[in-house]
């Protein structure tokens, strides 16, 4: 059995396992503001990629960037009400505009408060749909597609780095169409894009579907989300695509003239997706090592690591080191140039090797001066440390060798992520479960989630809606969504006992 | 004598262009909430390609990205009177963390009332400097290289798009070294990163120097600058690199152990560039006719307009478009691939291409039948509208010779851009005043500015150095800075006729 380099086990303890990952790993920690994290350069890196992947496919379907107002005067959000009441309890208001020295100490000046407190932005479809409004008045305009990339603000009052902060960063896009039609398809468009992009990007299998109706974005006549699991059976929305209707467009005044000359409301869609899914790569792929990043978004796929002595040595290492950056670098991986990173610092090799094992460097080259006098390399693969004896499964390869086979290994290691998150995925859907009595003997674990479940339902609302949620709630669960793939119903509700109209997900939910 | 696309001309009314061209190049808008503007794509586009080429340059210099909170407890800007001061004035502060509706209207619920008021962050020093103080150790943490792209907010009562708003984009670079010399060398670095990626990305060239005393950055030991020449002879600061020396370390504790076992302040510097460089952009590139964007952070370099007539023909046109487009593709200019756009909206060509022109695309190429039954192409240099005639310099080339000379063109565009600007700023700075009547006299021109005046002072400080800065105001004038490859003095200073210690640069400023 390998001794491992975090002192927590996803076993014995997931939620500190998930702490110590990332302060171990580098990737974020407290700020000393309440509610706000510091996100670290190996995790904002992270970030940059996942930005940067998302963001070309993004623009690939004809959305546009913009940058729109971080405060939002309170009378944009008056306008909807549900709107407004999914979110009043969680906003930061900006009251003051200047500090002033009372007494020794620094307050907010009186004499410069707010005529209208300002919202620190939670989501802008206000600000937004109060521009769309000016923006359009014919069906020439439409549709219009825009993106922004931003900080937003939920104030919340149990913080969890990455999965529920105060402050975190995300994209928003926000769409105006002449039909419904066009809106349902943009909805439908951006989850697909959601879910190839956790899947192709992010080696995260999820499941697409439709939110219950008690699960909506505020406002939102539909909602969809992309579910993830995580290796402790809970689930993560990783991302959503809202159907609004004509909801915003109603309280913002976005009307268009059509082709015939008539006004009519247009039709609006947001979807976002947010540093919350750097927090759901911790929980797919991380292990008792660490943090195991996909490839496809890791800063740095190829770490070099050289051994040194403080002897005449050294610099025949080095050069060889260096050597070997440029000919990895100049590789092609998944549509990318390799990115490679010859760890120089003044630390020792061992300390680097199990801090870039941490921090899930998919792949570990280190290289010592009897690497150098046979033309090798020591290849470490961050998806199988461990040889069976529990010792490191470092290879020796001739360095040609191995720079022929980089490429490929940065494959098939973004693929071996993926295919044990799949099949963890699809061994842990019970289906079949026909009564709540089996649902929750499935969940009675002892506080242990070995899963989800699919069962069948009416899709009630109203009170005997609100009478589900209760009932799941108190087994902590929720209702994750209507997987867009599942088989039609052909049973009964196993709450109402009517019948079925289609399948859902439960789960327990970060 | 060509009939503008603008209704102003920067001759008529500089400030009144400046909007003009800003809403017709549809580059941004007032956003509804105060002081807070509304980037729209094209002008968030040219943004995007700032961060990308300067971000590229700032991690080649071993900086990381990372990500601080954007609200910052009062508390930690007490610990620096002079930093605090300097911004207390224009802060935004969070009070309250929820709403609550009260005789049917929303406001901040006074049962959620912070217990310690929240500042949204005007620039990054406490809260970066609480870190450091927390990750710097030892000498062997040294130097810590880091680098954050954010929002801002500093509470302005009277805004200008791009230039002067409440909330602003920029990048804050900080550091920390073990030594006086590291800090100050960095320092000095990025001030030389900033001056090369103005002259050389946004083809604006500017003057290096160092900020006299009473311009420095609240806190900051010295602070460096380039200035850049408007079009209308004033000059706006474009970036600025500040040596804070231990200002900071002591307020924040950022203390480690050298490699003699003491414990000793760390020395730290802080950088800023921000969508300021938009603004600047558009007074220093702009014409009549609208902006002009430098090819190097335009979002389109050559945009292809089709013109259609609703006929059987258009077929034909748009596949030879689709076919244009591919092979200017795969071109390089300037190191990267070529970005070229073929504009299919549906709007008339005529309107495309003027709309093209006022946005400042580099080289709009236009192709009706007649083009495709020759095999040719119709080019719009931006840089060379009209012919002598006044009429639209619109050059017929052969298809393929255009494929041919694109990417030189478009280096041709950016150096014509950069030349004109050049001897602008070099033939505006009037040098060898030697008295403040002199000064006074140049700037006399009935509230047109004609440029800089370089002048010899002896570097007064304390209430000698206010008297002058007061006497330059009473001109609407200011100190730019001590120009880092001026002469050295050899005269009297212009102001107290002292013997001279250097030169510095007067002029208008944004
Ligand atoms: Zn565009
Ligand atoms: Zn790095």
């Amino acid at each position: 059995m390998p001794k491992h380099a975090l002192s927590v086990t996803r076993e014995d303890d997931f939620a500190q396992w998930y702490q110590q990952v990332i302060s171990e790993a580098d990737l974020a920690e407290e700020s000393g503001v309440r509610g706000c994290m510091i996100i670290r350069p190996w995790g904002y890196g992270i970030w940059e990629r996942i930005q940067r992947l998302l963001d070309d496919r993004i623009k690939a379907t004809g959305h546009d960037n913009c940058y729109f107002p971080l405060f939002i005067p309170l009378s944009y959000f008056e306008k909807e009400a549900e709107h407004v009441d999914g979110f009043a309890k969680e906003m930061a208001v900006v009251t003051h505009h200047r500090l002033v020295m009372q007494d020794g100490k620094m307050v907010p000046d009186p004499e410069a408060k707010l005529e209208e407190p300002l919202v620190v932005r939670p989501t802008s479809e206000t600000v937004i749909g109060a521009a769309f409004s000016r923006w359009i008045k014919s069906w020439r305009d439409l549709p219009v597609l825009i993106n922004q990339w931003a900080n937003v603000v939920r104030w919340e009052m149990r913080t969890r780095m990455f999965l529920r902060t105060s402050e975190f960063l995300w994209q928003e896009g926000h769409t105006a169409h002449a039909t419904e039609e066009g809106a349902r398809e943009e909805t439908m468009h951006m989850l697909e894009v959601y879910r190839s992009f956790a899947e192709d990007c992010l080696a995260m299998p999820v499941v697409a579907g439709e939110k219950s109706e008690n699960e909506r974005f505020p406002g939102a006549d539909a909602t969809w989300s992309i579910e993830a699991m995580m290796q402790d059976g809970k689930a993560l929305q990783a991302g959503t695509s809202h159907f609004l209707g004509t909801t915003f467009s109603e309280a913002q005044n976005i009307r268009f003239q059509n082709d015939e000359g008539q006004f009519q409301l247009a039709y609006t869609t947001s979807w976002g997706m947010s540093t919350r899914m750097v927090g759901g790569m911790i929980m797919v792929h991380g292990d008792d090592d660490g943090l195991r990043v996909p490839p496809r978004v890791a800063p740095h796929q190829i770490v070099i690591v050289p051994m040194l002595r403080d002897q005449h040595e050294d610099e025949r290492v080095l050069s060889y080191c260096h050597e070997l950056r440029a000919q990895l670098s100049q590789l092609n991986a998944i549509n990318e140039p390799v990115r490679v990173l010859l760890d120089t610092k003044p630390v020792k090799a061992a300390t680097k090797r199990w801090s870039w094992v941490k921090k899930g460097a998919p792949i570990i080259v280190e290289v010592g001066a009897r690497d150098v006098a046979g033309g090798n390399v020591s290849v470490l693969r961050r998806t199988s440390l461990y040889k069976d004896d529990g010792k490191l499964a470092s290879e020796i390869m001739e360095r040609h060798d191995f720079v022929d086979r980089a490429a490929t290994m940065l494959e098939e290691i973004q693929q071996a992520l993926y295919d044990e998150a799949r099949s963890r995925l699809d061994g842990s859907i019970r289906r079949g479960v026909e009564t709540f009595g089996e649902l929750e003997k499935f969940f009675d674990e002892g506080g242990k989630y070995p899963g989800w479940v699919e069962v069948q339902w009416s899709r009630p609302t109203g009170a005997a809606l609100a009478n589900v949620v209760e009932r799941l709630k108190a087994l902590k669960l929720t209702i994750r969504n209507v997987p867009m793939d599942a088989p039609a119903a052909d049973g009964n509700c196993i709450f109402t006992g009517d019948k079925a109209v289609e399948r859902i997900l439960v789960a327990r939910a970060y």
